[in-house]
């Protein structure tokens, strides 16, 4: 049914039709939540075994003979940074192991930048107003961040080979108060874009007005695949090392979807100037970060086809749930026009684009049913989404049963508050 | 033998003895290291047991239904704050649970308070040059984040009952530019002073011109004693309550000398009002902290009266160390009158004063037959001992018949650079 051609009275008559289903939906007294990236019980069983893959009669002496029972090595073990070389693309020199979390390294690095200056450069927080670039929608806890420190956020439309460049260029080039771009580079949050080849070329070869500007390269979704035949994204670090850039990003990543969401192992990724700086400010923060539990996942994983072995089970669990996200999509909304979705081949989440005007309504019937969903408008700096129009479907926690029942709702949901909106007008 | 008095024949005497002793070591190849308040292999192996309290087969929800195998619980799992309430001494609403590293904790703290103000105050950075007063000796990773963060280390003189706090007081009643103080209120580092009553009670009553002053309380050895006998520190929140002073201090402690060095877990205790700010700044840096840790520790404890019981192995081992140190350094310098030092009854060093001058060339002789110490005037603010007088003695690491040898060799060191030192006047 194509809602935009029809009349007026039959737009009432569809629209009583779905006041009735959600007045059922309320009566389910449901209680959903698919508002995060949030991997389910059942993918984190997976990594069960690798909580015994250190125990009290382990031999904890790393391959380069350090202990990892004591104080030392502040930037992590050697044989984990052997098996997370390929994941970062980077070599194992320049390889930082961190704590447990990849968010908290980029906000130390900005952090660090902020107060103490990048490579020499004068600290951030000393040049006036300083801004970043940030690619829309993207990843609520990136914006955050800016927000926290006062770093105002430029947005940066999407297309569909990666965030527009022919404007990132333009403005990196000509405004020395551009500090810094988020880049979620394969499998984007949310829309799943994994970025063309072209993209990352334009990346490595730009030319920044500030020498203190860095790409915060964050390849949370880096072996994230939710197919045989996974995308590929382009090594960023070679790509600058051709156009002598190397300075220019900074990648991370994390374990915490692959084994467990807040008690992983994070990474960052660097070139040997930006590791030296970043080794120096960490060695003033901490004595070192969990070498135990950075043992235990190289003891557990082993080398990197462990890792992809294991990123596989995922997959077996995750496929089916994006599979039942994009077949409601497409069945419910075949003829009506009023979304358009994506159909991610990896990472966490489905983009939905409703009628604008309508994606604060659609969150609001479907919490009122009792399905959380990520507020409309946080994938959009400050949370304004000038269009009221993006909605992010974060399909990995609920079980298949209730990821059907999810988007019954949702569907419903989005059909109603559409209606609302066009016989408003 | 009284160096003091010696005529400079006997002085040139005892110093060809000395210089053959020397000579004798380097043949011995020594390589030891007591650099560092480092717990030794046989005290790290007590903790072994905890790393079977958790594993693949365990049951991962808290008591109060949380997932330690998923994301959330930013500030910690209330049943490690239970245990950890008595160690802290402030109830659990006032405790937050981080990360491997309380020095991390104090670093982000300051960090933030950097950057955004304490409750409300004007960012520390836009405050023009801020002070932090540095009760000296000290730990030196304190005043290496104050020297990251470009903040003046004001040095205060330690007494036996703590800082020297009429200076403190009129210090901070007068500047409002002086915005915090480091404390290790028991067993100070290096000195092992425990602050009088009366110490805590005037740092509780302490007027500060500068509303955003904190009190950095660092009771790194909170629990650990070495006699049966423990030092007791009065309850400094509980003393802040009685006089309206609540969010003076920020108390950390952490595991690291408890369990694992580097992994175990950091707590941060505080009033209300900071913990709250904490955790809002908490929030945009991480989605929470390693709780597979956390229930590791809470589990191998299970009270606070587990933790007292392990603490208890770690004296049998840490006390016969601490007795080689004090009893031979009570033994070599009987008479001679050319080094004080101070007897702990808890912590992880003995802090030893040799003649004005000498500390640098004592250092420096031990390492050139393979004695590493700290660094002479790491003790005090940017590495500068004015008296070149203090040296940190760390007996933890070392074996007992390590340790025997490396108090050779010390006394030794001291002996021949007091001997020069009197020889060249």
């Amino acid at each position: 049914m194509n809602y935009i051609s029809l009349s007026k009275n039959d737009l009432n008559k569809e629209k009583d039709k779905m006041l009735k289903k959600y007045e059922e939906l309320k009566k389910l007294n449901l209680k959903l939540n698919m508002a995060r990236g949030k991997p389910s019980p059942e993918q984190v069983n997976l990594s069960r075994a690798a909580l015994d893959a250190v125990n009290s009669k382990t031999n904890f002496i790393t391959k380069d003979g350090s202990d990892c029972l004591n104080y030392g090595v502040l930037d992590g073990l050697l044989e984990l940074k052997e098996i997370f070389t390929p994941v970062l693309g980077v070599n194992k020199e320049q390889i930082f192991v961190g704590g447990n979390s990849s968010l908290s390294m980029m906000f130390d690095v900005i952090s660090f930048f902020m107060t103490s200056g990048v490579c020499g450069s004068e600290p951030w927080i000393k040049q006036g107003q300083i801004k970043f670039l940030c690619p829309c929608p993207g990843y609520d806890r990136h914006f955050a961040i800016l927000k926290h420190f006062n770093i105002k956020a430029i947005p940066i439309i999407m297309t569909n080979t990666g965030p527009d460049m022919d404007t990132i260029e333009r403005l990196v080039t000509n405004d020395k108060s551009i500090k810094g771009i988020w880049c979620v580079p394969k499998y984007s949050n949310p829309q799943g874009i994994t970025y063309s080849d072209e993209t990352v070329k334009r990346f490595a070869r730009l030319k920044p007005a500030a020498k203190d500007f860095r790409i915060f390269w964050d390849n949370a979704y880096a072996i994230h695949d939710l197919t045989e035949t996974p995308e590929k994204l382009l090594n960023i670090m070679t790509e600058c090392e051709k156009n002598n850039s190397k300075d220019l990003p900074i990648i991370f990543c994390s374990t915490s979807k692959i084994t467990f969401p807040g008690a992983g192992v994070a990474f960052l990724g660097a070139s040997e100037n930006n590791i030296k700086e970043i080794k120096k400010m960490y060695s003033v923060k901490t004595i070192g970060f969990d070498k135990i539990n950075q043992l235990r996942h190289a003891r557990y994983f082993k080398k990197y086809e462990g890792l992809i072995n294991h990123m596989n089970k995922h997959r077996a669990i995750l496929k089916p749930k994006f599979d039942i996200v994009v077949n409601t999509l497409k069945n419910e909304f075949v003829e009506n026009k009023i979304i358009s979705f994506t159909e991610p081949k990896g990472g966490y989440f489905v983009s939905v684009d409703v009628m604008d005007g309508c994606a604060k309504r659609v969150v609001d019937l479907c919490k009122k049913v009792g399905l959380v969903l990520t507020e409309a408008g946080a994938t959009f700096p400050n949370g304004i989404d000038n269009n009221d129009s993006n909605i992010r479907i974060a399909p990995s926690y609920p079980s298949v049963e209730e990821l059907k029942t999810a988007m019954s709702v949702f569907c419903v949901c989005v059909k109603l508050a559409v209606l609302e909106k066009i016989l408003e007008n």
